[in-house]
């Protein structure tokens, strides 16, 4: 598979830390990602799942904080996550309607994990995270189920594809073509070296407002195609994943930090739809099944979450960008609207 | 259909304050509630369905709100409540394995019912509450659909069947079968009478913490019975409907006195399951689409609160005694568990 | 000094779990609580203060957390509690206009101790609660200043008075006079005993819904005195300690099982004032100023916090009751207002 | 008194609404502010007052709401804006450790207003904001007391000065000198005109890390200043006002977005202190003491809040801006330390 050029390749370097190998979620060690897309007449849509272990979250949750910035969207399974500050499944991402469908899909999978394993958990809390894509797929047909969640789950791995693949097939981000992207930054600490990358999945923006690097880009670019265009719908999921040693709280305060980056590319966090923030960290986790009455956790001395702080922002925003540079241009499955590819646009602007 | 007695029959007068005419949450002009019940070899499990109005609540959407005492649930659809303050489909309680499979019911259900109405929404966010029957129930099968959605819709009426119904077929409350329960209370206010109703799926608590009243009656019958008991599982829903005016932040005050209720008959808010409240008044809504910028409420001044909150506890305490006292005992699944029916211990107690 | 007989002596045995060795939030080892008390023609009011550790609590601060349960009050300092999860200051209790003097007052206490160790900070965070005595006590003149704050952190002690003594001077309880109580129980884990205490200052409640043990004292007696009822005013303060291994989340967890103890002797959580819940726990605390980056901590496998949330339940009912009975009648400062003594009306109930 | 050039006249135009008049939060109509410096050989420091309407707002309160991004800061007050959605005193902003003097003259400031009126008061809600100006100012010795509140209360007016100017003298902001700023944005509805306004206290943010415009100014000027920076210390208060009649979820919904402006600074959010919204709107206001139980209150539907969303964004960016470019140079007490004016140095890069 070749994948497409990023953001970095271009000439725009966001932020000023260290990036990881792949320069994505996956550097986190044990994290892979898989992708399960539909193009069809139809339908523009799909599932993209995160593996946060390679073994069963289940038997073993991870450490886990989400933080929703803005609402109104449809992101199942937080309540709990936010309670007991553990993750206990994959974490999906899909379009609006279909969350309950691949919720039940999750169910199922963890049921079949764990009876392979001797468990038999009858309590499970998917988290099922979504953006609107009805603007380029036929949304209330909700094509996604069991089979695309397993196809996903069974083609995760270190490395994956960005830009109009998985749940982002449909995705429009200011204006053009959005959907997966990722970006990841090294933090040293005590001779350790830990990884925080960041997965977004971008709905988000107006291209009047769109900006990279500070450069107003969107508005060059709209005046040119003299685009008519509606209010911003702000959705965007960002899933952070880290083996920094945090707890609970201090994720939930790194993913506060996540909306830096958007703003910078000039996102306003409109009305329309939800941003919303789930976090993990691999160095925290706890048996499900376990007798020890007490158990022992680290976290980090609170200031240096500055480190982690500036990371999880630099990769917001670097992931919304390769979102955006790596996706090919959508025509909506009624032909009525089209997501033009950034690349495209940009370079004829560069030119 | 003949309903059980119901508490107030045996003698135990919860609170002070009048009750409606059914003494039910469809008290409430326009609310209605249906029940589809599982009962076959292996489940024991159901959907209870409350329809806020007797319009499209998707085109007309009531301002809601939601509390969580103990997030440790997968009750889905309560971050848009929070953030835009409204409700937007019925309200579905089920089984903790069902839910996306519920919710994906309601999607189709407003999809329809907004189709028939020229509406096409793309973005919905249906509410669905759950506790866990895996006691009774063989619940990794996930037997409540679409079908079983509409049945409990088609069922619905201002009376309705209380106990080992619907939803609650399956719960087990301190220790005898428990299931679904409601009551609600009239509020006088500028010569205007209003009503607060409250519906429980209840699932929580140990039987030797029970008390009617005051009464230990719980400890009593589990010393007769020798029985042993696990650590409390809290779980239980609490259902809010009224048509007091109300603001979506004085709605969660309301909800914030639920727990109140459950505290007074001998539960401790358990660490195992969750205790979610999610509440509605029919006297403020809004049209989905609309053209005026600007839109009138009616709400409490702030003092006049302390009725609905004496009411939403009371309503509460009366509401999980009738989802006992009407339940009939029923086997588990595998025939290893049995929930007694409060009534007929109780009154072995009292002769 | 010779303390009042407390709610136990009088045959009401809140509960199961075992007492600590005073049955007062001082069981915590570590923990020290002293009043000044301010009784004057015009005044009866003062402050308590809870010192979480011998030591100085701002170079070495403790895991805490706050619940709102209604927020209707001043107390200060709650932001920060909840952003970092520690305690850095003791913990006041006074009267609602005399948050701001008593503020300060723990700032220069702070910084007097501080620059007498070496450090010199530019940045506390005092926490201050307050119930409104504005009934008993002539509040406008606020006359809580430095003075009596030192006056109550150089009396403190592991023994101390109950009932209308520091900050409780003023406060009416179920219309009876109340003040300070405290409670304590002990759990036991993997051969480790914990301790788990309560102090409150109780000042909210009517006396016609006042339950001992489901015992309608109140409605009794308030019909015999034939007293008129203003609405509830539900202000409360629960102060929690423990030396039980919990982060800040699993302490919020405890907490917001604290209004279960005050449910059951009749409150409804009026809108009329704050009920406020602030925790710490000994077993985890860090240095103000460290060079390690990461840190190690002790958490409760959840389950076990099952034991705690019944602790605490346990301690509110009974501390509120010893602050209760242990409180002598209070007169108004301008007279008309009048705070029987629970201990007077109730065993004339008795006889 | 002549005002100092704001980021408007050095060309920086910041968004694309309409400003209103002064450009400030006064724009607002009612809304004054006032300022008290206090300049001695040890203190840069003062208080600023926003008096968000000219008769008493005790006895009608007004809708507000507050939101904290980052809770490391000691802003008082906020728990009862959040329960009760409305503010009852002015606003102060001041220093960290002299909000409990602030708290307390403001309660005075009310008692007297209200006294003066027929109004006996025993329960006050003061809002104290601050941030800390340790670096330039005592901030030990707290000389912020009744006299400089009464002071800055009496000077407020319409138009008033920016930058090292009351509660702002002693911060810094991005390593420059920083303080007071204001920005305001005008939106028609319906063919009203409202107007929303922004307050800045600023003190927050690295120098390396600033940017104007997407220039990265700031890294500039300190690579020629070979300045050695500290970790980013976040802190900056935002107050936000209105006339849009809007709900206290709404305002809240305004005000996360907030923080928008900050990041195209350059802003990281900083661990070292909080970042605190408070908003209120002039539209919605209610009696202190009023007898009809049922109150009307006006709303924006939903989706026009855009509108709102991007005022807000834009008046921060301006407010911060406003805040720097207005301020001189100020040595600190010690003379250790030195803040440097932000139009010196950047005109020194531009020519």
């Amino acid at each position: 598979m070749a994948f497409q050029k990023r953001i970095d390749a271009y000439g725009v370097h966001v932020g000023s830390m260290p990036r990881g190998k792949l320069n994505k979620i996956t550097d986190v060690p044990g994290v892979r990602v898989g992708h399960c897309t539909v193009d069809t007449a139809r339908h523009r849509t799909g599932v993209t799942v995160i593996l946060p272990t390679p073994g069963n979250i289940f038997a073993r949750k991870l450490v886990a904080a989400s933080n929703v910035l803005n609402g109104f969207g449809k992101t199942l399974g937080l309540m709990q996550v936010d309670e007991l500050g553990v993750l206990e499944t994959p974490i999906a991402l899909t379009n609006t309607l279909g969350v309950g469908r691949v919720h039940d899909a999750l169910v199922q999978y963890t049921l079949d994990r764990c009876h392979a394993e001797g468990l038999f958990p009858t309590s499970i809390n998917p988290v099922v995270c979504e953006c609107h894509d009805g603007g380029l797929n036929d949304i209330a047909e909700r094509v996604i189920g069991y089979d695309e969640v397993m196809a996903a789950i069974e083609s995760a791995s270190e490395d994956f594809d960005e830009g109009d693949v998985g749940g982002g097939k449909g995705m429009i981000c200011h204006g053009f073509k959005g959907g997966i992207g990722s970006a990841s930054r090294l933090i040293e600490l005590e001779s350790e070296t830990f990884t925080l990358g960041v997965l977004v999945m971008s709905n988000h923006g107006r291209m009047a407002d769109f900006m990279i690097d500070g450069a107003r880009v969107g508005a060059e670019i709209a005046k040119r195609r003299e685009a008519r265009e509606a209010a911003e719908k702000g959705s965007i999921i960002m899933i952070v994943g880290t083996d920094l040693p945090v707890s609970d709280r201090q994720l939930r305060r790194v993913l506060r930090r996540a909306g830096v980056g958007l703003a910078r590319l000039g996102g306003y966090i409109g009305h329309g739809s939800g941003e919303v923030m789930v976090g993990f960290t691999t160095a925290n986790g706890y048996a499900h099944e376990g007798s020890a009455a007490i158990l022992t956790q680290r976290i980090l001395r609170e200031p240096k979450l500055d480190l982690a702080f500036r990371a999880v922002a630099e990769c917001c925003e670097e992931a919304v960008l390769n979102s955006m540079i790596c996706a090919d241009a959508v025509t909506g499955y009624d032909g009525a609207r089209f997501a033009p590819a950034l690349r495209a646009e940009w370079g004829m602007l560069n030119t």
